[in-house]
């Protein structure tokens, strides 16, 4: 076999669905025409993650063997001393899925098959249905359901409570304030309005976006017991992980978390305590596909399952890799999806993506992760850095809070 | 990509080291050629294993495809309802290697390349010294690191403590005796002799082989603290799992278990409360390399360092899926060998197995697992049965113990 | 007393009952007419429990005292190292019931007066009822209620939960689909009608037979706390051990475990820590007699009672043995029972079973257990070893699962 | 009052001590001369900071109330969603440091005075004493005596641990080799040298830089015990968090640890359950002033005491700071000093920096932190972006490791 060397490694931005700013990691090799392609997105701050690619990653891995891409891994975790960071894992998240690539592509396989085949010939995936009122609400699940989704994550007004001290002439401060007892009385009454509507025969998810305190967590998370739910999301912030056990106890509710956490130390807690049912990691967040394998596997241990985080600023390269690994781990639960590769400048600019059938979303046998991105497509929708907030929330008194 | 489905599922048994009956399984494909083998060693009952190969994992593979490797083994694992148990988990285990052989033949590469490489270049083993005086064992200790190797399980007289009972005329039992006070007072002499004799830049191993009390080994721990040991093995049965910690507060001493483990319950504790600092299963014990990567990715997340068990009674297949794990573990420890390989009676069998060079051990780049068997040769030394009393172990009084 | 010594070990394959293979130990002496009999049946690998008695067994054991029953269960136990299997277990198991069962013919005693004598007359038995529908399960629960019965396993469905995914085109693998959420919704509105129906005067239990997720699990166990059911019985997975406190906390309802079990890792914890109320272990796959008296005593110190498993894939020996620790133990609990003694069949191969009067069982005085096979009839009733997959269980996404 | 508004945020780079790349961001309003200066150093990956400060922290902090400084903080923080990591937290430390230094401007004060005055008078330092032998190590030692310091870090050929492994020809990967066992065996006899040398008024520390397995790590603190440390430091990767109880039990030696925190997570857990005795972040790499003066808060209600990070990768902004800090935390305990103020570079690019007389690091009383920096000296001295690996550690056998 000839050594496959890194000749090249460069991010290419790319916003196809205004607002979401994405970031595709390509490495080139000295192999003709053998490259590899992984996803680097943090739509908020997506500039510094391509200074971290193209000043620093480039510079590390030029040179080295494409296809080792355990020790790589390594190599761009340990460099910087100071490590487990935002800006830092989606560069290094966009090396190794692209290490991935180049070892699929090499091998002339889909990455599914590397990793020891499918346990799972296709993912069921949920939906997200947001109504400002109960109406909108049934007319969004419904539409779900007959497209054919069987998990669908019920929302109210965004994520809720956006309420009463709105119009507050004392909040002069800018940002989304947030009334945590409209929202916590709502979201019941939310739940017994959709199971009376549509049955037992689904299963539903909320999110509650880290924004309650943990008591108020604890409250909805008995008020929402009897409906049943697939799985609550996000009920804490990462930095309130050693409140978990209190939320364990205070319901018989699977509890989901982890979209934000990029740091061993969020995630050890939870799973090892078998404080969580789900992990709901944004795989480019703690650094890739290598990472995101491990944790799986740890997590098995635990019998907790997967449930990558799935919306609008993941790339369909990420896309595609949350598929592969959901495809591939027997402890998956759920995949959440967010339907951008329905989009057709989405499509436009990426070719290969997961399509979507029976309310599940299915790879292809392309080698490698399967995704091709149009280049000269890409830059007909340059991204957009101007928006450095992205969800300012805040208390009905005006304090800055998380989520 | 043709489909490759399996035709025939075998156990080959092959004896060339007297004593050590190997079992290989050979599952055969409808691509002509493509054959996989994996190691179902379970020596001290290897009929029992044959029948498990032969009667059912022949019957419930044939037809499935060779290359779904995760879903075959939880259908391995799965269908005979009651399992964890080394029969079953070495029959498992042999289908197991075999189809990771396939895989990585049917991609013409190597198993490591397909788990993502290497991230070290070869494995450092440790070897075996054992003496019945301290001018034997010294001897002994002298050849090896005249051989390169830098790690060195130092044994006095087998495992110890056969002394004034033996000759007892009450014990008229048959099985080996052992003498715990006489063990634990020679035990601690031994390695201050050894590090008087060859210092401080050699890596000292000691295997208790479960046969004190939970007190006597921690007891024995304390006093083996000064001379700094790499580790500590089996100072505790599998059945004595709960008393690790006590073990782990008595001395600062780095411990490894599990070559008899096949169960995760076994596991689980001592990994999750960081009661040891490395895990020793037998991986065709705990049903192969599907489970042992799991497993490796699992005590990262605590620390814990691999040290698969490497003895005469696994095959140069599973030796050698031994090397492509430690070669592609980031939290690799250290790898037991037993030289096996040097034999020209294994090597008249088996072809392309791990090389030792600079005290280390070497995968090839074969593809698959990079071994052979050659049947007719194997055929040679036939296995034997006949001893179904492995290790009989009695206290002085005559009470028949564990190991 | 003349010695008693151990001159052949056999295994007896019988499956009157089509689908369960039985298996039974036959150990003869050189004591003219002097045998024992013994239960080894793991059905679905039944050959490899013959191979491990047949082939070493039977070396291990001739020649010694059969009389000496625990030094034998020990000498098998540790013999083969690895250990805690469940085919080396049915195969001590066989062995230690044959040599219990020698001992008490050779004093011409019932085992249960050899233990101590009855701490109770008979035995209250448990029945399994199981409708497609609410008039088919009220129907058999009837029946059982009119034959004396007072205890009752309600189970709707089969175990449960086959719904909607069953026939979806996307599941293509074989096996038993299984819709969690339907089945979670189902359980309780089954208990609230059979309470309705036969009031409270019936004890009712129920079996999730492993298949919730451990949060899936603690919901259902608060639904059901309501019907103050005798016990809910295998909840969890033996694997998923850790989470029994979580279980515990959830709700006051009684919680049985371990037909699964063949490790002490797996019952330590959950004994040791008050976790469950009764202990369900299947008696050959804990290797006989002798550690399920061991373990029975064990569980008194906790307050936890015996539930011996007692299905189809138990022979009357087996039962039988049941039986006689049921009557001796002081913490006993219920007896499972099947009802095979009442097959026309079973009662050709088998003599002196188990009687039922009253909704008990009891015994007889036969020395030994107490009951004899008929080789002849047993040989009519060829075992099958053409169904390698017991109970293939499938998530609804197609992913092979425990149980 | 004028309302203060933040009119520009920009990121000044100089490295005056080649290979320290230092960020100083300047944020300027619309009150003439009126501007602050604070410190977001993070060498490794400085590009990557800038970039977040001149796209993100730019357009998001121009408008505001530059005097309001806990606001500021918390926008910044939660504005990018995924937050807690090193470049992000660098760019907002910046410009916190910045606001406090504004703040302090516009009211004429040192900024120790505003948040209630010195609790002493200077800054006790302790400084890094290395040697290639034991002569060169005494001389180092002697020299800091003489020149008035009482605290001095003692190491050993670098961080030490750089024997036999390092010209194996096995080890061909790049890196810096580190031999545990050498290193391990090497520590103790140097402190057992130094106590005997330099008697028992001095305080000593150690730097284990994160380098050993958890267990050596006991082993080793369990060695040093004897000789009193002022604190070990860093004997534990961020990652391994949850081994710290058992090194606190391990012996009576005070434990620091911090300065690669960047994550809530990481400290929470070790200072409320006082398992360390010494809280050493770096302040740039949590956020900035705000959060580390609340950091100090916190440990204060566990008896733990600061010793903020204090190397060459800091600016004199940044090392201002920490005095600051220091001055005026009741639980400091002492501050590392790496000396670079000594400079003639240095102090070509910074006026006003800490001095030290008596062993101990003093402020000035101007308004803000009292230091200014020379942007057109700072030019003459560019960072250099060339080495992306900062310390590639391996083990012996090539792995790459943390540190």
């Amino acid at each position: 076999m000839p050594e496959i060397r890194v000749t090249d490694v460069r991010a290419i931005e790319t916003a196809p669905m205004k607002g979401s700013n994405l970031i595709v990691v390509r490495i080139d090799t000295n192999q003709p025409g053998l490259f590899g392609l992984g996803c680097a997105t943090f739509t908020q701050r997506h500039k510094a993650v391509v200074t971290a690619i193209e000043v620093y990653m480039k510079q590390l891995l030029i040179g080295r063997d494409a296809t080792n891409v355990q020790d790589n891994f390594q190599v761009m975790m340990n460099s910087s001393y100071w490590r487990n960071g935002p800006v830092l894992n989606n560069a290094i998240s966009g090396c190794d899925m692209a290490f991935w690539d180049i070892l699929g592509k090499s091998l002339n396989a889909p990455i599914w098959k590397l990793w020891g085949g499918k346990v799972r010939d296709a993912v069921p995936v949920y939906r997200h249905a947001d109504g400002k009122d109960f109406a909108q609400l049934d007319e969004r699940v419904q539409s779900y359901l007959d497209q054919g989704y069987q998990y669908i994550r019920c929302q109210f007004g965004g994520y809720g409570g956006k309420t009463r001290y709105l119009n507050s002439p004392e909040n002069t401060r800018p940002g989304t304030y947030f009334d945590a007892l409209s929202y916590m009385r709502g979201v019941p009454k939310l739940f017994e309005h959709v199971r009376s509507v549509f049955g037992e025969e689904v299963e539903l998810l909320h999110d509650v976006h880290e924004r309650l305190t943990p008591v108020d967590a604890m409250w909805l998370v008995k008020q929402l017991e009897p409906y049943r739910l697939f799985f609550l999301e996000d009920a804490l912030s990462p930095e309130q992980g050693h409140w978990w056990p209190k939320l364990r106890d205070a319901a018989a509710v699977p509890l989901a978390m982890g979209e934000l956490f990029n740091n061993p130390m969020e995630w050890i807690p939870l799973i090892q305590n078998r404080w969580i049912d789900y992990i709901r990691c944004h795989i480019s967040q703690i650094g890739g596909a290598t990472p995101a394998r491990a944790l799986a596997a740890q997590c098995a241990l635990f019998d907790v399952r997967t449930a990558w985080h799935g919306p609008g600023d993941v790339s369909p390269i990420g896309h595609m890799a949350n598929v592969h690994l959901d495809l591939t781990t027997p402890n998956f639960g759920i995949q959440e999806w967010c339907g951008m590769e329905q989009d057709p400048r989405v499509q436009e600019v990426f070719q290969g993506c997961a399509a979507i059938r029976g309310g599940m979303a299915w790879a292809n046998d392309n080698p490698g992760w399967g995704v091709d991105i149009d280049e000269k497509a890409a830059a007909k929708y340059p991204c957009d850095a101007s928006q450095p907030a992205w969800l300012l929330s805040r208390l009905p008194d005006g304090t800055s809070v998380k989520a």
